[in-house]
């Protein structure tokens, strides 16, 4: 026993609380990943509010110390982010990224989410999320490891993106070049830029010195802007790479991939359903022309299962 | 049922063997880390046979699809790596690191190793464990968290070590500038280069150019060698970066460390027994005088409990 352990009593007998540390609780997680975007799942569905904090989450993302992850999402009570779902909600998301932030949806997690709900036993025919970004609806092929999500509509209206091009596509000068690009919002902005796939090659190899100069183009992209170089191997079929805003280069982005789509179809490059290879795997993207909704179905996996003390 | 569930029976009525996938079967871990230096720990004593082959820790190291993890390291029945240990030997380890390969030894994950053992109940006052470096015989401190390791006997005899340096400690032109190197082993070789606090602080940033110049300086370290550049802050205290053989920055080296202070000691800039700052945290190294052995002391943790589908 050292002095720290046990308070002295006070000399007037009553006894002084001892400092102790805060107790350690069990968390039980599970690891999933898609396209090698992958996240730690807790269910989180006994209370609206998080199990963890941010401070926590980032401890926990460190790939060294901790469980290591790109995110920590939250499976949470219906109408425990925005309400907006009303009666029809099933469950919650919510999303710390491994820096402490909270980003409003991410492609890949509400894929990896769906996946963790069926693999807890609930009934994902009828998932109704209410997230940051509103309602979403993702549905587990039958079988898993697949899984369709309704992305909304996409914003092509340049002022709403946002961004000063004066059409949707136009053509704009980075690093001494003109480049033809077309603004998309998917709730986040986005740059597409068409190319040969000669160009393509190149382009991957000096990302790291060409993404950060489309990023922070800010007379065009105001609120800078997620970058996508694409090509084009058939009316069905893109290969893509992504530099992402605050993120850099990374193996996938779900909605970069819904805006490589929406461009596409809109410079008469593709059809309407295409997969899309990004350097994670494959994304099948399809931008309904009934509805106006963009549908985006790719994979996610159980990695493993785990319990940790915090 | 689809196609290629089950074959259909043969015309004479002969069931043929369906085609299964491997059955999956479900490996039980732990995750430690020293110095943020990180390893998957396997209890492997049911068998001298590895649980895992190379391309499975490959894939369970993977930090995005995998566990995540510097390598995967078994702990084995007595005498299950060289069988020099003998009598005295009261379990084995092997590492495999995460690009397959199979080092003889790695100081940080020993202490792993120690914690794990002692984590599952073995009694670790007496660990006298068989590895392919040799009999290595590490004491968990009471309360666990530190260990103590004996590394061995350094080796500074040039040929030895092996380098071509006409002394132990002598000038080599790198970038176009001198520096002076100490050569010394600790099973595997090292070049300890000693600098201004000033200079430190440049080559860290720099340690991504210069670190490969050293590393392949082949005509005067034929097998390569792992740099280490220090600055001495006491006589019982220094700080190194290193630049790791094959492996490159690393936040932490065992080795590196003991072979620092062999060589502050032999060019008469430190104690024998001297605190070692790496970015990864301090390691406690101690150069015994009386049985001429370097001994390790420094920090191993649990980061999580998990289980994985192989």
């Amino acid at each position: 026993m050292t002095a720290t352990d046990v308070a002295a009593p006070s000399a007037a007998g009553a006894g002084v609380a001892p400092a102790v540390a805060p107790a350690q609780r069990c968390l039980a997680f599970r690891k999933y990943q898609g396209l090698g975007n992958d996240f730690i799942l807790v269910d989180n569905r006994d209370s609206a509010e998080l199990s963890l904090s941010p401070a926590e989450a980032v401890a926990l993302c460190d790939r060294h110390t901790g469980i290591g992850g790109d995110g920590i999402i939250f499976l949470l009570p219906p109408n425990a982010a925005t309400g907006a779902a009303g009666d029809a909600c099933t469950a919650s998301m919510r999303i710390i990224n491994s820096d402490g932030s909270e980003p409003e949806m991410c492609g890949n997690g509400v894929r990896c989410l769906a996946v963790f709900a069926a693999d807890l036993g609930m009934d994902t025919a009828t998932l109704v999320l209410d997230t940051l970004a509103g309602v979403i609806v993702p549905t587990v092929a039958p079988g898993g490891g697949a899984v369709r999500v309704d992305m909304g509509v996409p914003v092509t209206d340049p002022p709403a993106v946002p961004t000063t091009l004066p059409e949707t596509t136009a053509p704009v000068t980075v690093d001494g070049k003109a480049w033809t690009m077309t603004g998309v919002s998917m709730g986040n902005p986005h740059a597409v830029t068409f190319v040969s796939p000669e160009d393509f090659d190149a382009i991957d190899k000096d990302l790291e010195r060409l993404g950060p100069q489309f990023e922070n183009l800010s007379s065009v992209f105001p609120a800078r802007v997620n970058t996508e170089f694409v090509t084009v191997d058939a009316p069905d079929a893109v290969r893509m790479v992504v530099w992402e805003r605050g993120a850099g280069r990374t193996r996938a982005c779900g909605t970069g991939a819904c805006a490589v789509v929406v461009a596409a179809v809109l410079t008469g490059r593709t059809e309407r359903t295409v997969t899309v290879g990004l350097p994670g795997g494959d994304l099948l993207i399809e931008w309904n022309e009934a509805d106006g909704r963009v549908y985006m179905t790719g994979p996610a996996e159980l990695a493993f299962t785990g319990s940790v003390m915090v």
